[in-house]
């Protein structure tokens, strides 16, 4: 078939086949298509969607253009976890090393946050001399010594997917639900882990705003790692207000280490037990109790702390044996923001503190900005708790008073303050399987 | 605004305003919109269409991307003639000499035939030493002395189309009525007539497959013909058989002379009769009665046939005065097709025997093949017309005697016969003014 007729197919809302799929995305990544011809297929595509069978080819095609890791030396005890990016969100930080202490081997390759979210390397890169960038025979021996590692991505994983997203990203085709589908399968996938834990977050902060849609887009996942063999479970979870108290890369890698010594919110506690229990009952194919029993331990015994230790040590980043916890640059200016009113404290606007803290340097407007780890902010308040006149809601670690200031003004105008205790909105909604939807209420 | 949101405004349906669509058009064409981020949108455009006043704002753009012919010193006494292309259209040649007999200003730039259907130019190039490519100032010199000129493009009329459709020909988005609707009239304004008589063909052998959809593209040029402050009107014509009884080229030129001496056949005469009729119409403000009389009388004056070979003569082609007629290459192979069967004629299938001319060299399959203006085929019997065994149903003019023999093989497939008298299809289904849709049966 020529390039035009691939491009016909999908836009008169038929079916290409897995062989046609392949040939279309390995000539992509070969340069034998060219850039326009993808981009009217991928608008096609947006707008016609795909089928199961299409997407499973989709993210397989990408998988078999680069690439995969492999850690088959492991058998079935590998797990890996991705979460679709949200405000707040440390918990691979914490899951990672729960999921370890329960003997699971995890080599997680994180990204880098863009726009109001952050990313997990971004994080771990708080941490003084911390090295994120490890060779593939690096990786693999640290998951040999010490069961866990958390590094960038290794080797030439997927080359299409990232061809295509930097081209989706200029043409108006990001959100379709196939494509970001196939797009973080085929990086999982390449990735070698043989169970995946999904984070779907659904809410103001995150990229699927209605559960409906992150339901859909968690069943295509699901359904396209079944269909390639890994064993995937996704949770749909709240990013309408951010998770745990903190936001920025220092601070949340600090609230990490204070949530695995036992002493995190509960809300950002809870999610990481549920996920690194669901990692350990796949793997470990024991019951869910039982593993949420390991899990719980694994917390409680400090063991998940030694090996976040052992991990930053592994990767060359310092640890202060004094605090107990990683050597992390403080913010020259550090601010309270007060409450003018008494009340609750109701919602937390994800999307509006995710970019505050974006534009005080924790993250990129831009792929190309640097990032400055010690800004952030500190939530003094969390929904639900009583704050009065002249209280601290929040305080703000930044580059500059002004800075500072700036980001003080836009913070009373995200928290919400109301005069009767607000109703609570659950961590969870769904968890979706091969099973099927399990909604959680 | 950033080239993603252009596209994203028609990948979710909505209409941009004219000073957007005028930004993005010479955006584009400036380079600095990349073909990537064009063919989404037009993948976006084909899937959600566009509004009539986005379509007359593209069709604008793409004007003032570019040159724009003056005619200005004609007055409103200019008429154009653009038809969406059929098999065995040599209407141009005829109804162009038709109107300037009546003393319109006709400045017709023509194009060159792709796939099965045939281009003016093609067929004025069978006359031996005839020059289409013209100056302007050659133009606008032989419109003042003669009154009728056909030439190729003269000067950088909306090169923004020719980019546009060059994209889309590669990305499966050619076939959208707004963008093909824009594409034409752009070019047609560009060429300067006051007034425009579109001849939409409908049929197996056009573009357009049904009546409705040859309606919607006639309206669509219409609208923007009368926002844009154009005289405009369209014929909805049938193009499920061969218009006339030739295709190809130096036959085509033949039959058109045939018919400037009032020996045509009648489909043929007929059509360009009622074509002519609205040009003279149109450009005089005269009576369609009055102008009727005007043109029959051009037609059996012979002044009509005068004023093509002063045309012809004018750009140099070569005028036999003994046989009254311009001189043209034969070709070195005649072949006739028999009839197998008694019976009439019925069904002569366009769009095959536009197929077979075109193998036979009338015709390119790529834009970059060099056609055989000798070759062609000649209908001995049209429909309706009693056949006998052994009697000709068609004449093959081929370059070779293995051409011939393949063709007549091809032919007597795409020609029915019938034991009872078949019915004759209308040469005009419809009419579109700026007044509404008038249905001819």
């Amino acid at each position: 078939m020529r390039p035009s007729e691939y491009i016909a197919v999908k836009r008169d809302g038929h079916e290409l086949t897995r062989e046609q799929i392949t040939t279309w995305i390995h000539s992509y990544t070969k340069g034998e298509i060219a850039d326009y011809q993808m981009a009217a297929w991928l608008m096609a595509v947006y707008l016609k969607g795909m089928t199961a069978k299409e997407t499973s080819a989709l993210t397989d095609a990408m998988i078999s253009s680069g690439e995969s890791l492999d850690l088959s030396a492991f058998g079935h005890l590998t797990s890996d976890k991705h979460s679709t990016g949200g405000v707040g969100d440390k918990t691979s930080l914490i899951l990672g090393p729960l999921a370890a202490a329960c003997g699971i081997k995890v080599a997680k390759m994180s990204g880098r946050g863009l726009s109001h979210t952050g990313g997990t390397i971004d994080k771990l890169e708080a941490i003084e001399h911390l090295k994120t960038g490890l060779t593939t025979t690096e990786l693999l021996k640290q998951v040999e010594d010490i069961g866990i590692v958390i590094c960038g991505q290794t080797g030439d994983l997927a080359p299409a997917d990232k061809l295509l997203y930097a081209l989706r990203d200029v043409t108006a085709t990001v959100d379709s639900l196939p494509l970001i589908a196939a797009s973080i399968m085929s990086k999982k996938i390449a990735a070698g882990a043989h169970n995946i834990v999904l984070d779907v977050k659904v809410g103001e902060g995150a990229f699927m705003k209605t559960i409906d849609e992150a339901i859909s887009l968690a069943s295509m996942m699901v359904a396209i790692g079944s269909d390639l063999g890994r064993n995937v479970v996704a949770y749909i979870t709240d990013m309408n207000e951010p998770l745990g108290r903190t936001i920025g890369n220092a601070v949340e890698v600090q609230e990490a280490v204070e949530t695995l010594k036992g002493q995190g919110p509960k809300d950002l506690t809870d999610v990481c037990i549920v996920l690194a229990t669901e990692m350990v009952h796949l793997a470990k194919q024991i019951p869910v109790e039982q593993a949420h029993q390991e899990v719980t331990e694994a917390l409680a015994s400090g063991r998940a702390l030694h090996l976040f230790q052992q991990m930053v040590q592994a990767q060359e980043g310092i640890w202060d044996e004094q605090r107990n916890g990683p050597k992390m640059q403080s913010a020259p200016v550090e601010m309270q923001v007060l409450s003018r009113v008494d009340g609750y404290v109701d919602t937390i606007h994800a999307l509006q503190l995710g970019t505050i803290a974006m534009e005080l340097g924790a993250g990129r407007v831009r792929k190309e900005d640097a990032i400055d780890p010690s800004v952030g902010i500190v939530l003094q308040k969390q929904k639900g708790e009583l704050c009065k006149i002249g209280e601290p809601l929040a305080t703000i670690f930044a580059r500059s008073k002004e800075d500072a200031k700036r980001a003080a003004q836009e913070i009373v105008k995200a928290i919400d303050i109301s005069t009767s205790m607000p109703k609570l909105l659950p961590h969870y909604y769904a968890k979706v399987s091969p099973s099927g939807v399990e909604r959680i209420s």
